[in-house]
């Protein structure tokens, strides 16, 4: 076999075609083709493209495979209709306009992550991420948005992958606008659900249950986890939340999570869940780093990782189950 | 067929790998790794790696499949092994490096520049932005090695496929390294060869050409594509040139290309050239994003953009082939 750079060169030069989408969805590129296609000239004037980069710009995004150029009409593929309309309930852009707003710019820094091992964001010297990211509505709903479109499609798997018949009550602790406890309370008329969160989130969450039309089963608890009990309820849900923090609170959370419960009560926790040789899931361990950027202690880590955890807390009968793409969820039972 | 965000999201979020190797080439992972195979904790001494982020950082190269792991031993795939230990003549990790050092970051801007059609670099407000690379010696042999790792494969592509028999000499426009004209006159002894470059350019090229024991047969010549005309030979080479430049300014020097070559004589243009009908090869388009944001006026353009402008300027015979990767040839004949 010859060798060949192509496979190096392609990742190393992968920020280009990362860019060009971010900056597709920025432009909101998807949301006015879903209702317009057009020519170019037609798209170049309604999103304000520069004559010497709007050919380029729509035929590298043709190219991509994330628009359809037929007779010089563009149009959106099936897929960026769907999930890069912000007309549509089911876009997913949000994750992709916080790594345009802030990621792309905080990985700039990943050698001095990797060197020194602290945070390259608002959190660097020991902050809490989230005070920043809270502290500000426009900031927080960008924030909460981007979660539920990196979390739609895992959301989704728990709803029908855990057994909910045999659980009445759920709490989705970190709860965000709440997308995890819609979609399971949708695929199950019989469950009530909390969504948990800081206070400020309260009216984000509302709107997205009443959306949803889910306001008589799905209710909002304000809180901190750190200070605060977790609620009581059947089962209790950790969504992209563990990651965040370091060992010492990760197993604080468990803890709290085994008190709150009754027994034979659950907790779900999912994550990126690396592959326990720590070889396959790149994107998890990629995650990882992705939490060194932007958080003092945070850090994923493999379902064995988890497990043991669980396990001193106190739960039994603990498993790993694969959702979609990166994410797998830990159950555990009290 | 169900829609699924996969491919939005890896896109979407593909800075990360790609950050994360323009990262380890930056801090010598493989060139260290080549001679020095190691575990977690010699490779997090040797490379100043912090504790919280080598293990995730290391797991990711290997999940990428930049790094193999056995028995916790980490050292280099074949691949990057050959192309990324920065101690191998076959190293091509300097378009890496500039890719971190400088497109990282001025793609950070591709909004601003697809916006307003004006590069986001030294050049921005239209200086010439060679004269900000060519200033500096350490900048201009960064950019120079740059060149020659992002053409490596096409240059060896055109040493076996052009026709070099029927012809004695070369001149290679735009030279900097030499590995053009390097990598033919290795594989074609009876040519001698010629690389034209700014002034400044003369003592990196004669140490390349040095190295690969070519002195007797392949000289340099300083001069200014713009002010002086183009040295004669029997074929002349524009290797990722003309996409650099305008309009105007692709074609002005396709006439001077034909100006100094004898009848017979062939030009050859090589870039990643963009299929004609522009929805396939993303790489060559997000090239010419790449260029909006490098150059004031430079771009990209299909194989019939370039077959029309060597007829233009006097060329018959005038075909595509392509080499490898994203690139292609077009040749002409006088």
């Amino acid at each position: 076999m010859e060798l060949s750079p192509d496979r190096i060169l392609q990742t190393g030069m992968g920020f280009w075609a990362s860019k060009t989408l971010l900056t597709a969805v920025e432009m909101d590129v998807f949301t006015h083709l879903a209702k317009h296609p057009g020519d170019l000239n037609a798209v170049q004037e309604r999103l304000g493209l520069h004559p010497r980069a709007s050919r380029d710009f729509l035929d590298a995004l043709v190219a991509l495979g994330f628009l359809l150029r037929d007779d010089g009409i563009y149009k959106n593929t099936p897929e960026t209709d769907v999930f890069l309309d912000k007309a549509k309930p089911s876009y997913i852009g949000g994750i992709l306009e916080m790594c345009n707003h802030r990621l792309y710019g905080f990985w700039g820094s990943l050698t001095a992550a990797v060197r020194t091992g602290e945070s390259q964001n608002e959190s660097k010297g020991g902050h809490d991420p989230f005070t920043a990211l809270y502290a500000n509505p426009a900031s927080l709903r960008e924030f909460l948005r981007a979660m539920s479109g990196v979390s739609r499609g895992a959301n989704m798997a728990i709803a029908t992958k855990f057994p909910w018949e045999k659980y009445q009550t759920c709490a989705d602790i970190g709860t965000a606008q709440g997308d995890l406890v819609t979609q399971i309370a949708l695929t199950h008329r019989h469950l009530r659900g909390l969504g948990y969160d800081l206070p400020e989130v309260a009216p984000i969450f509302q709107e997205y249950i009443t959306e949803n039309g889910l306001s008589d089963r799905v209710g909002f608890q304000g809180g901190s986890f750190f200070t605060d009990d977790l609620p009581e309820a059947d089962v209790l849900l950790f969504g992209h939340i563990l990651h965040d923090w370091d060992l010492e609170t990760k197993k604080m959370l468990l803890s709290k999570a085994y008190a709150a419960l009754p027994t034979g009560g659950a907790v779900v926790v999912y994550d990126a869940i690396i592959d326990d040789t720590r070889s396959k899931n790149a994107f998890g361990l990629l995650m990882s780093l992705n939490m060194l950027i932007e958080t003092p202690g945070g850090f994923d880590y493999t379902g064995a990782d988890c497990i043991g955890w669980m396990q001193e807390a106190g739960f039994k009968d603990c498993r790993v189950e694969h959702l979609v793409g990166p994410d797998s969820m830990v159950i555990g039972i009290k």
